[in-house]
Order: C-alpha cells, then sequence, then structure tokens
C-alpha cells in the first residue's frame, strides 16, 4: 500500500449497512430535521419548527455574562468538569423549583446537552429492546425519536382537552404486561401546554396519574420545557411535588434563555441520579463548563424572571394572532386547542383531507409549512387529518399571512372533493 | 391524595435498580471520575487526570470571540442549529484536515460534544450487545466506558514501543469471529502519543493495519485528539489518510482550544455519516451552536497555530521535567515511555508492586495520585504493575516534587519486601 495524498482521488464507496447494530437500522431521521431544509427558504412561513423567537434572546445579557466568565473564571470554566454539572447553577435550579414544592437539593439535579440529552439518558438507562412506553397520543417526536434508538416499543392513551386520559393507565400497563411480559419501562408525560397538543393536565388527573403510578409501581418522566410560559390560567402543581420519589422531572433553558446554549436538567432522586451520572459520563463527560458558567451569571443577575415575563406577553399575542387568524381564515370544519402557555397549538382539519399528502402537495406550494399530525404518533395509528401550528416563531403578520394562505387552500381542497 | 408542598418532607426511596435495563446493569463510574474527588483536595498533587494546563486557556481570545458572536451572530448562534453542525466551522475542519492528506469536505464532518460523544455514538451505531471490538492494551478508558454502557465485549492485542502490533489483527479478527458468531464491530486505535502508553504507532504498522483492514472489511476508529501536540519526531500519515473509505477518524479542541467548551468531531464518509446523523438528533439534537460560533471565530482569527505552537513548547517542557526527574528519583528497575507529543506516559515498577494497591495504601497518603495500569485493560488482564502519568496539568516545580515523592516511596516499598 502506498500513501496517497491526492485530494481529488476517488473514495471507494463501502457497504457500512451491514456494518451497523440492530437498532440502527430502526433508527430514523427526524421528519421536523427534515423539514428544516425547506423552511430554510426564506419566501416559505413556517409553523413547522419549535424555534423561540430569535429577536427576545437575551444577547446583551449574554454577552455580558462571558466576558465576566472569560475573565474571572476562564481557567475553570474553559477547563473539564463534574460529570454532575456545575454546583452554583444546580444549587441555583435546586432553590428555583422549590417554589413548584419540589424539594430538591442539588444532589437531585444533573444538566444535560438540552432536554433531548435528557431523553436519551432515559432511554439508555431504561430501555432494553422491545421494552414497552406508556405516552399519550400524540407525543413529543424528539421523545419517540429517543427512546426509537433504543428499540423501544409505545403504547399510548388517548389525549383530550383535559390532557392525557389517565383513566386508561391501568388498562395499558396490564395489556403491556401481557403482551411483553414485562411492565412498562416508564410513563411519559407533558403536563403543561403538551407538544403538539397544546393541552395541560388538570390537577385532578395529575393526582389520579400519581395514585396509579404509586400503584403500580411505575416510574413518571414529567417533561416540562414550556411551564414557565403560562399565559394565563392557574398554575397546576407538578406531578414530581405530588410523588418526588418516582418522578424523574426534565426542565430547560431551550425556552426561557436560548436553546442553542444547550442546556436542559434531569431532577430526580439520589439513589437513581448515581445511574444517570454513569450513563452520562459515557456520553460526553459531562455537558458544557463555559455555558454552564454563563447560564449561572445570567440567573444569579436575576434578570431571568423579567425576561420570561416578556416571552410570556410576545407569545401570548401571537397565539391569539393565530387564533384570530384561525377562526377568520380556516374552513368552520376545522378545529383547534387553545393552549394558555408554550409554543404549540393542534389544529385538526375534516377527514377528507390527509394532512401529510396536504402538506406535500397543496400547503410547501403555498409556501406554507407545519408539521402533519401523525408523526406524533409512535405507531401512527392517528393524527392524519391533524397539524401541530407553532406560534412562537413568526412575527404576528406572517402568522396572519401564513394561516390565511392555509386557510384558502383547505377551503379549495374542500370544495374540491 | 393530597398536594404536599412540604420541603422538608421524607421521600421514600425507591428500588431503582428493578427498573432499569439490562445494559445498565455493566455500567460503572470512570475510575478517573471516581479519583477526580480525591484530587480536588489541593495538597495533592494529581497526575491522575487528563486536564490541560489551564493556564494556557485561550481565555482572552474566547471573550473576544463570544462579544463579536453575541453582539452580530446573536439571533442565530443562540437559536436551534443543524444537527450536522454550523457549516462554517465545518468548512474550516473539513480544509484544516486536507493538510493530512485527507480528502474531507463538510459533510464528512459531525461536530459532536466532545470527543468523548463521538465514542458514544459510535458505540451507539456500531455495537450489538455481545459484540466484540478490537483495540489494543492498553486502550482508553473513555472508549471503555462508552462500549460498556452498550454491552460490548473487547479483544485486545498488545502495545509495544511502535504502538500496537498489528501483526495481531488477523488472529485477533478470526477468534472474535470463532468466540462470538461475529466478526468484530470495528478495530479502535489511538495512533499518536497513546492514551495511556504514550507511543505513536509506525508508518509501517499504519501501512499493514490499513492493509488487514481493507482485507478483512474491518471498520477503523482513528481516535486522534493530540495528533497535533507532536513536540519533536516526524509527523506519521494517519489511518485515515491510507482508508478513508473505512476510517472514522475523531478530532478534538479539547487540546487545543478548551475541554470546557465541549467539541469534537468525527470525520467519515457521507454515506455512514447519515447514521452518526440520525443517532446525533436522538442523543441531543445539535452540539452547541453558541460555542460553535465561537469555535469557528477563533479558528478564523487565525490564531489557533499560534496557540498551539505555544501549548507544545510547554508540554514538552514538562514532559522533560518528569522524565528527568524519573530518571533521578524512581528505582532503577522502573521504565516509562517517551512519548514524542501529547499528555501522558506510561510507567512501569517491578512486579512486586501493585500500582492499585499501591496507589491506595502509599500514594494517596503521600498526596500523590495516578491512574493505575490495570483500568486502561478491558478484561483486567494487565497493567497491574504500571500506571499513567499526566504531565501537561502540573507546573514543572510540582512534577519534580510529585516524582520524587512517588520514587521515594517506591524504594520504601522495594527496600521492604
Amino acid at each position: 500500500m502506498e500513501v496517497n495524498n491526492d485530494l481529488n482521488r476517488e473514495i471507494p464507496i463501502l457497504d457500512w449497512e451491514s456494518h451497523l447494530a440492530e437498532r440502527t437500522k430502526g433508527m430514523g431521521s427526524s421528519v421536523i430535521r427534515e423539514l428544516l431544509k425547506f423552511t430554510q427558504d426564506p419566501d416559505i412561513i413556517s409553523f413547522a419548527g419549535g424555534l423561540p423567537a430569535p429577536e427576545l434572546f437575551p444577547t446583551r445579557e449574554v454577552e455580558e455574562a462571558c466576558i465576566y466568565v472569560a475573565r474571572e473564571q476562564g481557567r475553570k470554566a474553559l477547563q473539564y468538569g463534574a460529570t454532575e454539572g456545575y454546583l452554583p447553577l444546580k444549587e441555583y435550579l435546586a432553590a428555583s423549583i422549590h417554589k413548584y414544592g419540589i424539594p430538591a437539593i442539588p444532589e437531585n439535579v444533573l444538566l444535560t446537552n438540552g432536554s433531548q440529552q435528557a431523553l436519551d439518558l432515559i432511554g439508555k438507562i431504561f430501555i432494553d429492546p422491545g421494552r414497552y412506553v406508556l405516552t399519550g397520543r400524540p407525543t413529543y417526536l424528539g421523545a419517540i425519536q429517543a427512546w426509537r434508538a433504543y428499540q423501544a416499543k409505545f403504547h399510548t392513551m388517548r389525549l383530550d382537552e383535559q390532557g392525557m386520559v389517565v383513566d386508561e393507565i391501568e388498562r395499558a400497563y396490564h395489556k403491556v404486561l401481557e403482551d411483553s411480559g414485562k411492565p412498562p419501562a416508564f410513563i411519559y408525560v407533558l403536563p403543561n401546554f403538551h407538544n403538539p397538543a397544546g393541552t395541560t393536565l388538570s390537577l385532578e388527573r395529575r393526582i389520579k396519574l400519581a395514585e396509579v403510578a404509586t400503584k403500580l409501581d411505575l416510574a413518571v418522566i414529567e417533561d416540562d420545557p414550556y411551564g414557565q410560559l403560562r399565559f394565563e390560567g392557574e398554575y397546576v402543581t407538578p406531578i414530581c411535588s405530588l410523588i418526588p420519589e418516582r418522578t424523574i422531572y426534565l426542565g430547560t433553558f431551550s425556552k426561557t434563555m436560548a436553546p442553542g446554549l444547550r442546556l436542559g436538567w434531569i431532577v430526580c432522586s439520589e439513589a437513581l441520579m448515581k445511574r444517570f451520572i454513569q450513563a452520562k459520563q459515557g456520553c460526553d463527560l459531562h455537558t458544557g463548563t463555559f455555558v454552564q458558567y454563563v447560564a449561572n451569571d445570567i440567573c444569579k443577575r436575576g434578570i431571568l424572571k423579567p425576561h420570561i415575563n416578556k416571552i410570556r406577553e410576545v407569545y401570548k399575542e401571537r397565539r391569539d394572532t393565530m387564533v384570530d387568524a384561525l377562526t377568520e381564515f380556516w374552513p368552520e370544519e376545522c378545529e383547534w386547542t387553545l393552549p394558555e402557555g408554550g409554543l404549540f397549538l393542534w389544529a385538526r382539519v375534516p377527514e377528507s383531507i390527509d394532512t401529510n399528502v396536504f402538506l406535500q402537495e397543496t400547503a410547501l406550494k403555498e409556501k406554507v409549512a407545519y408539521v402533519p399530525g401523525v408523526h406524533f404518533y409512535p405507531n401512527a395509528d392517528g393524527g392524519h387529518h391533524a397539524m401541530r401550528l407553532n406560534f412562537s416563531y413568526s412575527q404576528p403578520e406572517v402568522i396572519v399571512e401564513g394561516i390565511k394562505r392555509l386557510g384558502m387552500a383547505l377551503k379549495k381542497e374542500l370544495a374540491g372533493k
């Protein structure tokens, strides 16, 4: 063999698929990531992503924090750090969730590379191939993707306007036990301003869920990326506060500070935390030290709370704009949820329209994008006539235009059928 | 059930172990991470970690880059980004490895959360439970930990002063095939300034390795965190340049810029890259946008090359200091490698001394830490009389003091036997 440094040489193509693990064959690309390619086109109005409004990013505060951290803490902030995360930030997070009635100490908190890494770590430590996960239908796409990589199966429960129908849990548990010989690995819940459904789980149902989980000895994943983005209505006690011993609570700075920092956190009992730390060590040693110092500095300056208030105001206005536009421009037969917070609403169209087909054949031609509902059904057994609409990213006038275009196209489609 | 917001309540302890996946049972905590607890003690001289010298971190450059990125690119740098990584940084990395004869384009590059995440992704897409990995003995601890989480088995080949004895590969391959009914998932190589052995794989052996890998249709993982930290001797062509079609090359900014940014990268063929991107999506969506913009800005300013030259100078001095101190203070029966670069050397003591026992019973009492050799042997079948010594972190006078203390203790131990 000769050393060949020709940069233009033809590189042989290998059959990599034959080298891969069994689990890899079940991995697919996220439809949202694929849709992002379309939505890079600046002419397209995208309701597809889950992007925060970039004009609200605290760029000045990040700049100030970076200057402070680089100057005053550079040698530590740029060094390797503890797998558990940066202690002052863990202290801040533990204290800040006390107001939710969650009795956390820093040892209950692990910093992750965004909430998505928390979902991956959960899959890694809980899911054997073929193991079932209980969740709602629809449910969060990122969780489906994370756990499918560990060859999870999904058993789903219906959602209505109060969130997951928790009366179905016990039956679902026994069905899973019967089908697979094992209880479900856990139940996954998005209690506040559900992605994609926009619904909030009522207190009554949370209490019921806590009781059933305790009875069945079931672990609960409480994924709460939007909890602080409530526009109106009553705050509802988190599940973690009801059953802290069996809840794994997930939080994130992605929606309140900035997603580009990739900072989320897990709150759970110390006994389980040991396992998360072991798994996290193997995954990436630790979450970025520098961004943890920066986030900590921003938190300590006390600017996060007024900043979140501003985000709430702007997103509420955009939700109202979208709902008003839906009312004005969409066919009467359509309906949608009215989320009390968060980033998304869920819209249903008549059964004669398949939202997947409609996206490809009509909406994208009209230069509007959304995520077809079926992608949020892990067993693809629903959502064919629904879509997720994001209202946080676009300016109000763009929201009106996009909803109008979709409405016109829907009306035309219905008239033609 | 009542809502109970008492923050001082007793939280029941759950039997979490019974809920976990099979793979989790095999996970352990990294010995290095555990050792870090001891080495937090400022009185302890630690040769145990793999920490870069923090006084060399480019704190001013990071500060300047942060200011630029926050001010000029804040809305994009703080937003969600592409799973593949930030295109300008990928372009820079692809171009920068051209000088090694690696014909990479941006599509061949994936940004990861440090090199450790690359190891995890490799485990995720390649390793079925019980699948064998070929590597040297000793080998990198982080790789063992990452792949053990996927229930890998390890078949190891001897290392000598020229690095892995590649003549053993073919026999190892057939042994694995015979034992497990499957070929090894891949062969893992640390070609430059091996961690922990300090050796560099000779060109002759690289060529031989490339030939054998091609003959056996074996994928090669070329982990190269230290390649740019060569103090002396001849640059050696990377394996990736010899067989780009079957090599997965891993690079990182952890040793040249700062580990706290958590930025590494994978270079591989486009056909395989698709799979890495899918796996990465499920793991954490993407690597931090902000730190990628910051690193890109630092790279574009052209300050990295002179900075690396400075690191080389300082580390060379520290290696020399350590080797001189070893020669002066250690018993004659001991020996060590003379690495031409990197962060570590590998020292052997007489067989009457078990380095694990010696650490716990003697060295830590003398306030010096190192990593016992056995931890780098995935099958624990060697390294009992060896240790890894890091020379990058401590100041020269501290290195002398630590090596002296160890040497005294070793002499005493040998005299007492």
